[in-house]
């Protein structure tokens, strides 16, 4: 299984404020929307998929395609499209795609799902959209768990005048 | 007075691990050294300072310029290069500065010091290399004090097959 991480932050390394907003503008969400529409599967903790769920229908990262919700808690998949739930972390959230014979997945955050992923070495590729912004005090892109990770740049290009995309490869 | 801020970080937004060491290497180095040498006058806080004396004088930042060392402590220069001491913040060493005809400033670290210049306002660029590393729980590159800064890139470059260098101008 081939594991994308995909995310937006500011300079600083945070997903968003403190309250949890953030600049972040549609003009930005092309790139992401059209990332997440090319992978067979999506892989979203349960406050993203509960963010998700305010939306409309037309935001869903990947309506033609299968989507994982990690969750701790029981939850039901209660929207239009096809979602499984993954009790148990990362690993479980794989098995559950590679038993419906995809091979590769993109995580599309919270900092704790992308963290579970990192921490297990299940990571392959990072997307990492640099924004104009410095949030002093903001929410890290990983949450507080030590771990170390050695990359290699594979690609880096404008999303606009002022957002940068940087790709790596995880190196294992 | 202009004033710069240089940073070498971590994808994540890290200046270092938790215990204070990197893997920045001496290739990158050598653009923060020719960076430091064209600005008339550095400013560093007290912890980046007591790291450099334990360096050989060829390491020094700017042989040739002037350097401010903030720190709260009432500390004495003690090598051979012409060092100020600023006990009163930022502000102070401007004053200083300013007082000695200087024009501009760079800001080399640390975290405190960083965001002393932000929190009050006094940054004008800001000078961010992106090295392919991610260092998970590690010491962010502000310190966790809450303020917000709006960016304009100015200009990014390689400054080797791996380090990304990213230049913005600071929204006032």
């Amino acid at each position: 299984m081939k594991v994308y991480l995909y995310i937006a932050s500011s300079l600083n390394g945070c997903i968003a404020r403190k309250d949890g907003s953030t600049n972040w503008s549609a003009e930005d969400n092309t790139s992401y929307l059209s990332f997440c529409r090319q992978i067979e599967a999506v892989v979203m903790g349960r406050n993203t998929y509960e963010e998700y769920l305010k939306l409309p229908d037309s935001d869903w990262p990947n309506p033609k395609g299968t989507t994982v919700v990690l969750s701790s808690k029981k939850i039901l998949p209660v929207n239009n499209f096809q979602v499984h739930i993954a009790n148990n972390g990362p690993k479980e959230a794989i098995e559950i795609l590679q038993n419906l014979g995809k091979k590769e997945l993109i995580v599309i955050g919270g900092n704790k799902t992308w963290t579970s992923f990192m921490k297990e070495g299940l990571g392959d590729e990072i997307i990492l959209d640099v924004e104009p912004y410095i949030f002093g005090g903001g929410i890290s892109l990983f949450s507080g768990s030590v771990f170390e990770t050695n990359l290699e740049l594979l690609e880096r290009k404008f999303l606009s005048s002022q957002t940068v995309q940087l790709h790596y490869r995880i190196i294992k």
